[in-house]
């Protein structure tokens, strides 16, 4: 038994450690274990820390944390069909059982018998992760798993809802995208790509628009406290036909309502507040409110499409495995231009 | 010219008062002039007389009251080809324009430049009604105008959202009703025509539950403080795929929302409160929260297909269009069983 | 090892001869076994005797026929939790991948890699059959194994074609269903249980039309040569919104597609002859037509569920395993009402 | 009364003719009489000039020829309000009631009382035009009439087949365009601006294919014989999942279906030739056949919304009104390049 390097939470409010494990096997027929080509360093896994999980997850610690990730096959089970050894492969965030009626019917992220590598069992900062042949996407020739790595969740959720808003969308009409951040720079990306609508972006910073506009955005709002009269104003005073919310918190929500036309739609993305309507509204404007979560197995499919084409990029800031602590320290001090990940 | 009985706002917190007026003539090419064979009396005219609707609807005084309107075509334009004189129609609430975006995909309640009569033109508290080609739906020999009146507000709100629900009820899902009465009552007969889910109702009065279940619902559960609890018991503890909120208020959007399934929908069509959900919720869940309006055009087409077989039927309580004062009295007093029709 | 009865196809053009085989074990992780509680005796089971399939399934014979079967399940693979031993099932008739794109979107008739018990691996006409987690269904326990096998194939073809038909199909359309055999006694059902649209039924048979009222045909219409000028009188001279041919042959389909109105649906289901249409025809009349095979694992659960409460319902001619040949030979014969059904 | 010039057919196999003819006024409400900027010569006019749709269209000579026209709004009648004098506009080419179920549902083109001027009723080989305010769209001030008058019934037709098949069409699909002639030339921009799938065009002619990779074709496949075998070779042996038929004659539809992948669709715009497919094929691949008339009045808006931000453009060669013969002669004789546009 060979054994590998893994970062582990050994304590909520104390620091993550490296500790040598056993390489996981092949042992069950769908077992696929990946050779880690870069894992994404995410805000979740500062919460995660933080004990903020704990209780939800139920996860025994230590445990080795990562959700992001990406690599090529290492070894499959007997079973496994969709990849063999040595493909690049990005993995979906969840391990599905794919007999209950949501994995049946497509829609796998409402399973009802998943788990979570990296939020309640051993995730990806490591050398080696045990996943499953449902949760591997093979990715182009073109791509390398650490420039990727990252799209596996802030971009599959980005993907998620710009997909579902993109099947109302028509050359007349406008998508309002609220945060010009990670996932809303994918989610501009994926609508330029599957929309012919006019994609207006409200973000505070202007440089974030700026980049925004480079990406594909048609216009840029700056949300300086008009950006509610700005939106109707560039919609003839109507409203947007829908608005998608990467921030979901500060007001947000409350913006977004009154940015939206009658019968228009708000895909809720990002989250913090409550979202308050009254009933009266929801009626007489005939909106409709969204909740878009992480997006499926074939969604990831689709969006490596996009990748492979090179119609969906990200920034990234690559760590060695070992720097993992400088990787978390960077996230939390704000150093960190796009995504950071950590490549073994 | 000849003229006829219409009964008038005169100003608000005062009585209605009959005044004769001219019979309207069809001097516009779209004109159709109705002989009203019943209208319905409802609870939104109490609020008119209240003042409630002076701001919205800008309506000059006196004004006939009446947005519940079936009858007879007395006379048509030059450019009507869809009814004749002589034509049993029922009339959909609003005046068209045709033109606007909103008409031309026949979502035409949404329409840029409509009218209201009743609210804030002359309504069908009177012989005649002036109205247009694009509001007129013949109905079939077997139905009487004053028996389907009633259908042209309430009931085609219910089955506007009852059929949007049913575009995805399968066999295998709950759709939950909140609301047995007047609008509740239509909903779970157009529940029952258009879709193979199982109907759950939920009321306060078992009475009405009974009569929920002689309409068609499969099961009846009583709102005693238990309902959340018991709506979840019969869906496995996952909750409904849908759910049609006809109360909206007193609590039961909350309620409403915790009787969801993972993805589900829910449809607010009373209203009154607030909906508050967090935004975590939105997104942990992804749920949607869908607003209703009245049905359109095509809506009531197809609700008039049903009541033709009888799938949709109406309890009524008809008065004479000279007793409209009793009419309006009982409503107020709760005296009115099913709905109060005034019949010229 | 136990040992079990079989009916096997030991040769094309000869008689099926009953062997001892070992009952099959769930060796594989997602393998059920399943004692059988009832096997359809299908048209398709003549065809394979007379050859018809050998090339197409490469099957090696001997081997045991049946493809229509349910029953309980006696043993399970290590990874399977949606059944358990004693649970009464029905089974696709596909045993699917579950990693290729179509059974990634809940399209699993069109897997790459799924087998087909009965017709390219060991079959129904047996003790015991081993199928997959992936291909068996729960029934209600209502429902008895041997009332409900047939449904798993030709039932569920007619569920399929009737279920998209039913996306389209609102109270005021029209649904021509031709032929009123086996698959069209329970297209009828399914389209009463899932639209408000009126149900044309045609057919040369006066005695099927009859039946077809009995369970929610709204019209029936006599083939006798008139056939499509009474479908136009029936809808105006316009024709029918969907039109779901369960023939194929014998000039259907030319006088199916003469009797859809524009921008009209035709149901492809029934084989045997060739579609022609003049590609002016398509263009100016706006028409599509639909091919249909059998349905998907959610489909049978859906017609399950419609089985549950008794809206789909199948005659059934039951014969002992044992008399296996009686069964082939009356249905070869024409002397089978309804299904003709093997119970071990 | 003043007057214009007019250019007339006056018989079957005869020249066309220019007379004087009065110009047409607004007397109905919803007229628009339209001042012509640019009229399109489209090879339906070759035909009618042959007399092929002169039982069809019942139309009397003589009248003016013309059905592809954009220009300025000249004169309103009085309950027009979408467009007022001096606004550029394209025109439908269907004059619709706006009353039927299928004006009322946005199917304008389904309309069961429409005219069609420059086929049976005046057109637009003039300097003004007769027609309705459900007929014009208002175009963006950086179009010109007559750069964009031939989008009126090719560009639609294309747009609305292209926008038909792009509702199912994702990043991971192949799209295939048979013909990349007129008609071929909008369908690629428009699946462009549309869609995110890959889109394959295949024609005889080696400069047509290079100008659709220009416009927006990511491969070109020669029509030389090899055509099926290089679009399966393309899709890993298993075909398109749509397919967009410009030709429909010379053996496309038959090349066409073999290029299918399973439940493939195929979508009919060009015609000449029939359709033959054994109902067995339909069946065992679960293909559609999709018929596909011109755009709707909607489609036409967006197809505009697209031609304003450049999206879909045109070659166009311009003549005078008054050398209509020459450009009729021109198009006979194979040496318009584009679209061939009368300008008075
Ligand atoms: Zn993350
Ligand atoms: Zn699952
Ligand atoms: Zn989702
Ligand atoms: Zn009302
Ligand atoms: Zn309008
Ligand atoms: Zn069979
Ligand atoms: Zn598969
Ligand atoms: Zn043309
Ligand atoms: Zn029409
Ligand atoms: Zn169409």
């Amino acid at each position: 038994m060979s054994t590998m390097r893994t970062v582990k939470v050994v304590g909520y409010h104390e620091g993550l450690q490296m500790r040598e494990a056993p390489v996981p096997e092949a042992t069950g027929p769908w077992d696929v274990v990946v050779r880690i080509g870069g894992a994404g360093v995410c805000r979740t896994d500062l919460h995660i820390l933080e004990g903020q999980w704990a209780e939800k997850s139920q996860v025994q610690l230590p445990y080795t944390i990562g959700h992001e990730n990406a690599g090529w096959v290492h070894a499959v089970g007997s079973a496994v069909t969709n990849v063999k050894e040595g493909d690049k492969v990005i993995l979906h965030p969840l391990v599905t059982c794919g007999l209950c009626r949501a994995c049946r019917s497509g829609d796998d992220v409402h399973c009802e018998n998943s788990r979570f590598p990296g939020i309640d069992s051993d995730g990806g900062y490591a050398d080696y992760l045990l996943t499953s042949a449902r949760s591997v996407v093979r990715i182009d020739d073109s791509l390398e798993p650490a420039d990727v790595a990252a799209l596996a969740d802030a971009g599959l959720t980005a993907y998620h809802a710009a997909a579902k808003a993109a099947k109302r969308l028509t050359p007349r009409d406008t998508c309002v995208v609220i945060g010009a951040g990670g996932l809303g720079h994918i989610g501009i990306q994926v609508l330029k790509a599957l929309t012919p609508s006019r994609i207006v972006v409200v973000d505070r910073n202007p440089a974030a628009l700026e980049l925004a506009r480079s990406i594909g955005a048609d216009v840029g709002v700056v949300a300086d406290g008009s950006q509610v009269d700005q939106v109707l104003a560039l919609t003839g005073g109507k409203g947007a036909e829908a608005l998608i919310d990467f921030v979901g918190e500060g007001g947000a929500t409350s913006e977004g309502i009154a940015m939206l036309r009658e019968a228009g739609d708000y895909y809720v993305v990002g989250y913090g507040e409550d979202i308050c309507v009254p009933t009266i509204d929801m009626v007489s404007n005939e909106i409709n409110i969204i909740g878009n979560l992480v997006g499926s197995y074939n969604d990831l499919q689709d969006l490596m499409a996009l990748a492979a084409r090179g119609a969906v990029t990200l920034h990234t800031q690559k760590y060695a495995l070992d720097d993992f602590q400088q990787a978390i320290s960077d996230l939390d001090a704000g150093k960190v231009r796009g995504r950071a990940i950590l490549v073994p």
